[in-house]
Parts: structure tokens; sequence; C-alpha cells
């Protein structure tokens, strides 16, 4: 046995993954379990103290008082999930875009249930994008889909964004670019995270989401490119309202698949997420879920249509904006009390008014990096951070900014983000 | 807008998209909700009766009970899989075998938590294999593996089997002549249902399974040829001992991949499976699921790990061997009074001592293809059969059998069996 180890065959990996690596986040992961008295800002965790126990426990029972209840919700469902949920969240889309679900074009058989947004994001990928095929992002970008992106061997190309999110100009340019450079055949999709994005906090303005998606439309020539606007954080609007999604202006259901999800308004561990889809991209995506699950687990959808129609759901919705609200306000108070004002504004962060993230960005000889000098000093303050470095594409037209970082106030407490604010403000002026 | 409807530019979808078609199930499924009175022998759902609501709700309340617990039961996991849920699960693998995870060769590192076993299936072969790769199971094999590999675009060669599983002199002949093709370098897995296979109910003998895996051994000449074993019924054996698994034949856990579920022993509703895989793939493996799912739902873990902990879970599946051994008898027991004894056993089936299957062969005349002519027959007598034909994937080598069927124990009642046999046995009857 000795010996057949010391001699084991190789294996012969697939090409995808060969392109894939760990997600960077995992390094974070295991500073964290390696540091534990480290205060966290890092993860993109939800408040623990604010999860819905009681609403599930409720749900559960009402669920399960039903033996023959119970039992459908322990048997197989369908791939693209429970109808009576399926037909709810549709009205819950088109109501959070004060709509009918005729407005929007679309029907319950436009909608599908997957295990969390996330794998509506691989899914619709992997349906679309060949190795070489182009995907837009906005700079920065979500990074766990930057990890998907590279695993499907897309090449990426960035759109800048200002506090209004993405530039429908700039999105312009970077299509007609590429247009110039013969390969706008291989653009498949235009990814935004259209409110209160991962990692910057900030929402596309109502009156650039009609213009991102009219260029969108223009450039869609011999194949439509996909708008896939990724509505994670949608419902965690804590100050004024949020603008009506990118799909509220997508006549027709044809350019824009909105994918949203239970993780964040409510439960990341039921995994279940949404996602609303042109009709003719609805028959391959749950081509390819066959293959992979066909179908997510039917008891977290018995419980979260329960948890809908009980109005627990839009309860507990409630009081995470004021928990959200009440947390993003110490943090954002925080850096203004340990770090504004410093040298003619040289630290910048922004101001988001839902979601779980600040992106702040450091004076430029400050390096941000992941185990490097400054965030060394971080961890021994006492605090971690994302660093922005990860929250870059791989775009071979840009060369990555290096003194940023993700804050997050999901996990830590009102205290927590004082204190790890602090920690982080003395890293900062150890590098003066 | 209905201009643009009109007129809508095309998609351009991925050649994995392209390459891929619907399950055959769903063709079965939208017959059985046309065809309501219908008695389903196709489906391969689980006993409604015996799904353990009881068991659950107990879990639930003690999961629940604790707050503290409920929110870390309600906020994200890891990808890999609950902590204490995988060395529950490692020592149930060993236990199953006689064994200890020491004697396996494995540590609880090398146990993934997953999306329902069928999401193991789909990250191994993603790791594995590029489009052209060739992928051996056995003939007849599990259709929505084969689903999974025609989008993967494998290349797929079966072979044979017989009452005691794949024959191992049939898979060296058929690697063999891979090696004289100068393809050995292109195989990358060997697919074997260990237990009570879908669709046959055929076990792989204990006397074949180290010969099986030497066979893979000896052609993993210049890489390793993964043994990809899906032992999903093991513990649905209602006859006599469970042989080990082939697994426990792996000195040093270097080419067999095992993977279980809750879904047929337990629930299929909480979609949760597991696997031991080879070290070396692990990461790999993980790497990939972080795109889909980064974690599969982590109330479903809890809630298991509670079961198997409380004994729930060893009670249920008792009480599952009972019901799925009387379910079993019956239908065999209808075969033989309704098909026994026809023209020297022109009509012959498979005597499963475990799953949920039953294989059916018809005299060569009377073509059971779905939508077909018999078919159409039995549907209009009231019953409904999976169509061989769904079982045997495309092998360039090979010509399907025409006259082949599977019924399934599972979902209906000994009362729906003995009928749906009888119904079954007047369309046989009207073929004559």
């Amino acid at each position: 046995m000795t010996d057949r180890r010391a001699t084991k065959t190789p294996l012969a990996l697939s090409q995808r993954a060969l392109r894939s690596t760990d997600q960077p986040i995992s390094y974070l992961m295991a500073q964290a379990v390696t540091n534990p008295h480290v205060i966290s800002l890092a993860a993109g965790f939800v408040d623990y103290e604010t999860l819905p126990g009681e609403a599930l426990a409720e749900a559960v029972a009402r669920v399960l008082a039903d033996p023959r209840g119970a039992r459908i919700s322990l048997q197989y469902g369908t791939t693209e999930g429970l109808k009576a949920l399926r037909k709810r969240l549709l009205d819950h889309m088109a109501e959070l875009d004060g709509a009918t679900p005729e407005a929007l074009g679309a029907t319950i058989d436009d909608l599908i249930v997957a295990t969390g947004s996330q794998e509506l994001l691989f899914l619709i990928t992997g349906v679309l994008v060949d190795p070489g095929d182009i995907v837009i992002t906005s700079w920065p970008s979500y990074f766990v889909y930057t990890g998907t992106l590279q695993a499907a061997g897309a090449r990426v190309r960035c759109v800048d964004m200002d506090d209004d999110g993405m530039i429908p100009e700039a999105l312009e340019r970077t299509l007609a670019d590429i247009e110039a450079a013969g390969e706008l055949g291989r653009v498949k999709i235009v990814y935004i995270v259209s409110y209160h994005q991962n990692p910057t906090g900030i929402t596309l303005s109502a009156e650039r989401r009609p213009r991102v998606l009219d260029v969108v439309r223009k450039y869609s020539r011999d194949h439509r490119i996909l708008l896939l606007e990724d509505a994670a954080y949608r419902e965690l609007t804590f100050e004024g309202d949020a603008p009506p999604s990118i799909k509220r202006f997508d006549d027709g259901n044809e350019f824009v698949a909105t994918v949203q999800t239970f993780s964040k308004p409510f439960a990341p561990g039921l995994k279940t997420g949404y996602g609303l889809l042109p009709r003719d991209l609805v028959g391959p995506v749950l081509d390819q879920k066959g293959n992979i699950d066909f179908g997510s687990a039917n008891i977290c959808q018995h419980l979260l249509l329960e948890a809908l129609e009980s109005g627990a759901y839009e309860r507990h919705v409630e009081k995470l904006r004021q928990a959200y609200a009440a947390k993003c306000g110490a943090m954002l108070d925080a850096l203004a009390s340990e770090l504004g004002g410093r040298r003619g504004g040289e630290v910048r962060w922004t101001r988001p008014r839902g979601g779980l993230y600040v992106w702040l960005t450091l004076p430029e000889h400050i390096d941000t990096a992941g185990g490097g000098e400054f965030f060394r000093r971080c961890i021994a303050e006492g605090v971690m951070y994302v660093p922005g470095e990860y929250s870059y594409p791989r775009d071979e037209t840009r060369e990555r900014p290096t003194s940023t970082m993700r804050l997050s106030f999901g996990v830590a407490s009102v205290e927590q983000i004082r204190q790890g604010v602090a920690r982080l403000a003395r890293g900062v002026r150890a590098f003066e």
C-alpha cells in the first residue's frame, strides 16, 4: 500500500479543471480559523443574530403538521422548482417593481428555482459561454462569479463604474472596441450586480438602467447578448427606495435574466435562489440543471413558500433592513471618525444604501494584497478585510488597483464594527 | 413589443448547451400529468408512505430548540460540507463495509457532502472529462448520468452485464480494444451502479468487485482511470447481505470514488448526497463546486446529522427495507402469475434483492419505445413503464435492444403494483 501511494499514477484533469483555481476567499477563511481573535470585516456572511430561527420553526411546524404535506415536501420535486413557489416568486418580483407579471412580459414558465442564485449564474454561463468567449463585468465585480468565468474559460472585459454604477458610455466604448477588433460575435453576457453591489455597495442608478440595457440591445447584432442582472441584495435596501430592476425595462422578456436569492434577505442555510429568464433560455438552463441536481432541495422550497405566504418572510426582511441600517451606520460613523478628513480625502469609501458592503480606497502606497505587509499588520492588530485585488477580474487591458478593500458589516456586531474599524485605522496610521 | 418578439435576435448557445437534450424522463412525466388515472411503474420516486415526516419533525425540533444551533444551521456552511456530518458519514461508510476509515485509507478530508449524489457525478465528470474523452458504463446504465455524459461531450463505451453485474472479462476486452485503437489515453472513468442497479436491479457480485477494480488498475497506464462507484441503493438491500463496496478493495484510496445519497434511504426532499474520493480528486471537485453552489443546503445537513446521531436514520432505513421487500415481492409475484411460463421464457425479468427496480425483457417483436404502439397501448390499459431504450447510452459499437423496460416498485402501493402488472400483461397479450 505504501509503495502504491509512492508511485501513484497521475489523474488526467480536464481543461475546465486545469483552468480553475480555488476561490481566493479560501485563504481568508483559513486565516480566520487560524486567528480566532481577529474581527472579521471580510466575511460575506449575513448577521447571525437576525437569522430567522423562529420564523423557520413556525414554517416547519406548519409544513410538517399535515402528514401528507410533510411527505410531499420530503419527496423529489421538479427540476424547475415547486410550482406554487414559482408563482409566488413571480408575483414577488413583479411587486418589487410595482408591476404585474404581465407588465414584465413574464409567466411562471420563465421562473426557475435553483440551489442558490449562484447555481443560476453557473448554469446561464454554461449554456452561453464557450472557452474564449467574452463576458463583460463591472470593474470591480463579484469574485465568486469571476471564478466561475475563469472555470468556463471566458475572457473578461471590464467596464468602469462610478457612484451610480456601471457607466453606460464606458460599456458602449468597450463594446465598440470589441466590435472593431472583430470579436463582437464572442460577447455573450454583460454581468451587473444591480443593487448594493458586491464588493462596492454601489447601486446602478434608475436613470442608467434603461441606458445600459439599450447599449446591450444595440450591440446584439447577430446574436443576443444577455444582460445578467444579479439582484441578490435588492431587498436589503435600507435607505430610500430601490430602483426598478433592469428587467423592468426589458419589454418582451428578451435580453435580461434577473437572479435573486433567499440567502441575503432570509437565510443562506436554505441555499435557495431563483431567476426570471428570457423564455428561450429556460429550456437550455433546465437541461443543464437536470445534469447537476435535477431540482433543488424540495423541503427548503416548501418552507420558503410557507414563510412567504404567512408574511413571516416580509416581516423578517423588514427586521433585517433595520439591523443592517444600524450596522452600516456604525461602520460609516467609525470610518468618518477614524479615517475621515485625512490628507484631503486620500482615504475614500462608498456610502451604501443597502446590502452588506463598504468599499474602501486607501492611499496608493498602501498595498492591501492578501498576505502582504499591510494585510499581516491588520491581522496583528486584530482585523481582517477582503483585499480589493480579489474583486478585479483578469482583464488583459487593465491593471489592478492595489489599495482597495471590501469591508462587510454583515456578521460583525455594532461594537465589533467600531473596534474593527479602529484597528484598521491603526494599521493605516502605521503605514503613513 | 409584439414586433420585437417577432424579430427576436437569436441566442448563441454554447457547445455544451447544443450537445444537451432534456432528460427523456421529461416525456414520461408529461405523460403522467396528462394521464392521471395511469398507474406509474415508471417513476423512480421513493415510497410516499414511508417518508420520514416524524423523524424529520423530531430532528427539526432538536436543531431549532437551541437558538444558537438554529442560527448556525441557517447560516452559510462550507463548500465541502458540515464537518461533524462528514465525520459521521465517513464512519457510516466504513461501518457499512465492516471496516474502519483507516482500513479504507480514508480521512474526513476525502469526504464531500453535495446537493444529491448527482452533483458529485456531475462534478467528478467535469473535472476529468473533456469533449471526446471516453467513459465506460454498463449496458444498460443509469439514464440521468448518460445525459450528464452527453452534455460533457463524452464518448460512451458500454460493457455487458449478467446477473452478477458488469463482466470483468468484457470490461478488459473493451479496454484492450480501446488501447488497440490508440485511445486508452482518452479513457477517464468506468461508471458502475454497484448495488441494485438502476435500471436492472442487479448487484455487482462480491467476487467480481476486486476483479473489476484490477482491470481498471491494469489499464491505468499513463494516467489513472477513475472507477466511479454509484452506491445510491446500497442501504436498500432487503434480502441477504450487501457485498462490501468496490471502494473497500481500493487500497490507499486511489482508484475509486464512491458516492451515496440520502435520497433513497431517507428523503429525496433534502437533496443531500456524499462521496468518498481519492485525495487528489477532492481539491479539483471542490473548486468546481465553489462555482456552482459553494456548499449544499446547510440546514439539511444539520437535520441529517441529527437524524444519524439520534438513531432515527437507522430505524428509518430498516423500516424502508421491510416496505420495499414487500413491494418487490408483490411485483415479482404478479409478474410470475401474469407473465410467468410464457412460451419457454420469452418474457424474463430480474429478481432484485434491494433497490427500487425490476428489469423486464419482452419478446423481441414487442417494441417498448416511448410513444410507440405498445407504449400507447399500455397507457390505454392504465399503466406506465420506463422504456428500456432510455437506459442504453449511445455507443457507436452497439445496437440498442428494443424490448426491455424498467419497472419500479418505489411509489406504487402493493395493490397498484398488482393492478399495474396485470394491465401490463394485458398489453403484452394484445401483442401476441
